[in-house]
C-alpha cells in the first residue's frame, strides 16, 4: 500500500500466476504449459515478421489471425476477437457485459481468476458450491444472476461438460451473457463454437497458450455473435487500441493454419495423461476425469501440501491451493512421458 | 450497441487510432512512427527468443527488460514497471491512482486517450484550457484536483516544458499523481526521469514505439517511485497476469541497450523535422516549436481539412482532428528526408 493508491485497489487481492523459477531447471507441471515445442511453421512466420516493419503499428483488428481462426472454426470473420491472451480478453468481457447491480455466478472451484476480475471491476458475484464429485453444479447456474462464467473443461478439476448442458445454460440465462472460457477444449472435450449462430448470449473464450504451445506469444481470442464482439472491441478501444503486437499475430495466425501439428501435440498429451491417471490411480491416488492437459489428484493418506513440497525437494513443480476444499489436491500438468515418469516415481518415494 | 452490453460501454466514445491503410501504398505520417528499421540488434534478439521457449510463459515481471531501463535511467529496477504499449501503462495509472470524487486535470488539447480512459473508469475530468500560443496552462494544473496527466512534449502540439515547470507541478500537487507521459521525450525535450527519487508522486511513463522504431512491438514502461510501481503491478495482476510476450521482452531489452543506434535515428529524426518547420514556414504555414517527432502546423488561406483530403489524393497520409481549437492544424509526422520533400512538394501544389 501507498498513500496514493486509489480506493479500488487498496483492498484487492491480485491473481498469483504459477511460478516461474529462474534458478534452478525444474520439470515445470505447475502452469499447464505445452511440453513440446510450437510448430516450426510458426517461428518460420515470426523470423519473417521481425524486420522493418516493426516500426508500424500493429493492424489494431487483427485481420489475418481473425481470418485464419474464422477460417478453422467456419465462422464470419466479424464474430472473431483477438486479445493479449484469453486473460484479457476475460477482463474485456466482464467489463463489456456485466453489470454492478447484478450477480456474476461461476462454480466455487474453477479459475482463480474469476473472483479477482469482479472485486476488480466492482462486480457482485455468486460463486455456486461443487456438486460433492466436484463436477460443475449447473442446475445453479441457470437464472436469478447477470451473467454466467463456466470454464470448459474446469480448472483446476479437468472436468468437462457436454454441449447439451452448455446449452441448458445458455437457455436459462437467455438475457446475459454466457462465457464459456475453453482454454483447455482441444484435449477431449466439446467446444461450443458450433453454437454461436443460434445463442446470440454465448461468448467462447480461447487461446493458443495451452494446445498451440505458445504460452510465451500472449495470444488469446472470443468468438461470438457479432454484437458482443463489438462490446468486446469498445473496451479495448477505451484502454488500448493495439493489444497484439505484430509478432504475436503473425505466429499465432501461423499455428491456427497448422492443423497437422496442433492434433499431434494434442494427441500425444492425451496420450500421456491417460498413461499418468493409471500410473496415479495404481498409487491408490484419486484422480478426476479430466479433458484437460492436466490431472487433479489427491492422495487417501498424504496432504496436498505435503506432496507438494516433496515433489519440489525432487525438483517437480506442480500447483497446490490453500482452499479447504481442495486442500488435498495437486493440479499436475501433463509434460512428457519423461516427465510424468519422474513425476510418478517421486510420489512413489513420497507415498 | 447491443442489448447484452454493459452500463459502462453503453456511452463510451472509444479513441480512435490513426488509419492503418492495406489497400494502397501511401507515404504515412500520420501516426508518429519512426520512419527508419529497428536495430539489427532487437531483431536478432527476437530471432534469438523465438524457439522451443515460446511454449513457456514469459517472466510476468519482465526483469531483464526492467533491469536494461534500470541500467540506462541510473534508477533502482523497482522503480521500473512494463506493459503492452504505454497506453496499456496509461489505463492501469488511472486506475491504480485516481478516484472517482475528484477531478482529473489535464491540458484540454492533448493526446486524445485521455479523457477516453477518465469516461471508461468512471473518473471526473477538468480539460484545461490552452494558452493562446497552444503552451500548456501550467497555472491551471497546480491545485484543486485529483491527479494530473501532462504529455511532455504535449501531442499534438509538439510544445515541451522544462524540468522547472515539471517541478512546479509536482510541487504544487504534493497528494495527488502526477503522471508525465514521455512518449515523444526522445526528440529534444528534457526527461523527468532525474526528478523521481525527490518527488514520490511523479510517474514518469515511456515507450519504444517512436524513438525506438518498435510501434509494433507494444513495449511501454512506468518510472516511479517503488510504491507506484506496485500499485501498476496490483491492476495488472488484477486483469492479466503476463502483459509482454517473450519477443517483445527480448527486442525492447536490446533496443533499450543499444544506444548509438538510438542516438543515431533519434538525430536524424530530429534533423528531418527542423528541415520540414523551415520549408513549411517558407510557404506561409505557421509552424508550432516541435521537441517531438511530428510537427503541428497551420496555413493561413487553407483549411486543415482541405489540406488533409488534398494531401491523401496524392498519396499522403497527416493526421488531422475536427475539434474547434485546432481545425485548421495538421499533425504532421516526421518521416524520411524524402518523405519529407514530398510532402512539402504536395502542399505547394495546394496552397
Amino acid at each position: 500500500m501507498n498513500r496514493f493508491w486509489s480506493k479500488r485497489i487498496q483492498n484487492i487481492v491480485p491473481y498469483t500466476p504459477g511460478e516461474q523459477p529462474k534458478d534452478r531447471q525444474f520439470i515445470k507441471l505447475n502452469t499447464n504449459e505445452c511440453p513440446y515445442s510450437p510448430s516450426p511453421k510458426v517461428i518460420e512466420a515470426i523470423n519473417r515478421a521481425a524486420g522493418d516493419s516493426l516500426r508500424l503499428y500493429p493492424d489494431p483488428e487483427c485481420v489475418e489471425l481473425r481470418a485464419a481462426i474464422a477460417k478453422r472454426e467456419g465462422l464470419d470473420i466479424n464474430r472473431v476477437f483477438c486479445g493479449n491472451g484469453s486473460d484479457e480478453i476475460l477482463a474485456f468481457a466482464f467489463q463489456a457485459f456485466f453489470d454492478p447491480d447484478r450477480e456474476v455466478v461461476f462454480p466455487k472451484i474453477t479459475y482463480s481468476f474469476y473472483p479477482v476480475y469482479t472485486d476488480f471491476f466492482g462486480l457482485k458475484r455468486r460463486e455456486v458450491p461443487m456438486n460433492p464429485d466436484f463436477s460443475d453444479p449447473i442446475d445453479l447456474l441457470c437464472g436469478n444472476n447477470g451473467g454466467v462464467v463456466l470454464a470448459n473443461p474446469n480448472a483446476p478439476t479437468g472436468i468437462a461438460v457436454g454441449l447439451g448442458t452448455v446449452e441448458k445454460l445458455l437457455n436459462a440465462n437467455p438475457d446475459v451473457v454466457v462465457i464459456v472460457d475453453e482454454a483447455y477444449i482441444d484435449f477431449g472435450a466439446d467446444s461450443a463454437v458450433s453454437l454461436i449462430g443460434r445463442y446470440p448470449n454465448l461468448l467462447v473464450v480461447q487461446t493458443t497458450s495451452k494446445s498451440r504451445a505458445l504460452a510465451g506469444l500472449r495470444v488469446g481470442w472470443a468468438m461470438g455473435d457479432a454484437g458482443l464482439i463489438d462490446g468486446l472491441r469498445c473496451v479495448r478501444d477505451s484502454i488500448n487500441s493495439y493489444t497484439v503486437d505484430r509478432l504475436a499475430q503473425a505466429g499465432a495466425a501461423a499455428a491456427i493454419r497448422d492443423e497437422d501439428y496442433f492434433q499431434s501435440i494434442r494427441r500425444r498429451v492425451m496420450d500421456t495423461r491417460s498413461w499418468t491417471e493409471k500410473s496415479l490411480k495404481e498409487k491408490s491416488f484419486t484422480v478426476l476425469n479430466s479433458q484437460a492437459n492436466f490431472v487433479f489428484a489427491s492422495h487417501p493418506n498424504h496432504s496436498g501440501k505435503e506432496l507438494l513440497d516433496g515433489l519440489r525437494e525432487r525438483g517437480i513443480l506442480v500447483r497446490w491451493w490453500d482452499k479447504p476444499e481442495i486442500r488435498n489436491w495437486l493440479r499436475i500438468s501433463i509434460g512428457t512421458d519423461e516427465d510424468m515418469e519422474a513425476l510418478v516415481q517421486a510420489l512413489g518415494e513420497l507415498i
